[in-house]
């Protein structure tokens, strides 16, 4: 993404924030802003009402669909020309017409998650790769993504356009150390399973329960060796053909598969 | 891809094909060259008897360890410097040192399939999404991938990478006109299963026996009429969150796995 004029920067330090964690999703700054384009992003941005919209860029066409939609604005968008969007995010953005400049969203603290299913990034650092993370997760009702402050891609731009809205469902909660944060996992209770093509154990054969953490390394490198000893188990998903390893957002929406149905299963 | 200097075509034409449909992989014309870069995608076209290396530039590192893991090197290899192939690839191109130019693979024609499993993709244009699901394809096994000459990535560059390698595992049959195609794979015995968020049935509580060809949709638009009303069932994943449609190689992921672990449960 370009440079942006820093002009649009001017609602800057509404939020005071706390401590670096918070502020890992400002592409400019602990405050942001957060650039959101693209209809199911900025669609499902207006629709969270924890989410401060700071300013909203919209094609004719496109606020007439929020119109006809019933989409509730904070305020009259800004009616411009496509091309004034694109010069604002590069010519490969698919921006369908919208543009949203907003406020970071509140990231929870890792001791607030108990239950459910929590997902945790080992340094992915692809925004593609993240946001259809994201996406998978919203779709499996995961509680919380963890993910580290440094080796993550912020929750802006690309990121949030891959995640199709998904940001605004799924609680992102940003740790400096991420062996700290699942030591902070487990105490809570979760069971922590490492996905890895080289684990040990088939994760549909393993025996799994609530509160669960499943843990993604990064492509290629995998799951970094103080994250796999932090684990209870590291487990592999069957793959019968000839190449053994996924990409790493195909294997955890598996991953999320296997586990929603082992839990519901169990339940 | 920038376009590329014009002498490194001096090998074509060793190729005639036979019609368009096997020459929609060449970014410059029905002869290639296909553009492999990267550790995985440029290994495995060197251990596939069935691809024709035109030529390879590696760096120093790469060629040595290329050595070192006893790929077998059709000739010599070009030793350049790391930028000589960032040249050639443009700046966020992950290249690891290597670059070929080859022969695109043959492509089969859709009478030749008769078992296992197929990927049908309708109009899937992002090459990122048609690597990655290439991929997976590879991982489960999958027979061949069914996509249209037109309104589909050149299987070279970005796709080539994001398939790691799966390009040699996986045929791609390429059909001019898909109903045409989903008519041939019924006629052969296939079971054609679409894939679509509003779909009538949950994956998992189908029936499902092979010959079978899973059918995606594009992002976005999903499935086509005409695709729809062709395939026997069109089904959706059963997704509990607040999202209700994924990313499509996601999506075929999941697929993939309950298609593979239904089936052999069935065997």
């Amino acid at each position: 993404m370009r440079e942006r004029d820093r002009k649009f920067g001017a609602a800057r330090g509404k939020r005071t924030g706390g401590g670096r964690a918070r502020d890992f999703r400002a592409p400019s700054g602990r405050d942001g802003p957060v650039i959101l384009y693209g209809w199911h992003t900025v669609k499902a941005a207006l629709e969270n009402p924890a989410r401060h919209i700071r300013r909203l860029l919209a094609t004719e066409n496109a606020a007439r669909r929020l119109t006809d939609e019933g989409v509730a604005l904070p305020a009259p968008p800004e009616i411009v020309r496509p091309d004034a969007i694109a010069a604002q995010l590069g010519p490969d953005a698919v921006h369908q017409g919208l543009l949203a400049e907003a406020d970071p969203l509140p990231s929870p603290e890792i001791e607030e998650l108990s239950e459910g299913i929590a997902l945790v990034l080992d340094q992915i650092t692809d925004p593609h790769n993240v946001g259809a993370i994201l996406r998978s997760a919203a779709a499996f009702a995961v509680g919380a993504i963890v993910l580290t402050a440094r080796h993550s891609p912020e929750a802006t731009g690309v990121l949030a356009k891959s995640a199709s809205g998904a940001l605004e469902h799924v609680p992102l909660v940003v740790v400096q150390n991420l062996a700290r944060g699942l030591a902070a996992l487990k105490e809570r209770g979760f069971l922590l399973i490492g996905l890895d093509s080289s684990g040990e154990s088939d994760l549909a054969a393993l025996p799994l329960e609530a509160p669960l953490a499943l843990v993604l390394g990064a492509e290629g490198k995998g799951l970094r060796q103080l994250t796999r000893t932090t684990c209870d188990h590291v487990a592999r998903l069957e793959l019968p053909g000839a190449i053994t390893s996924l990409n790493v957002s195909n294997a955890a929406a598996i991953g999320l598969y296997i586990a929603t149905t082992k839990l519901s299963a169990a339940a």
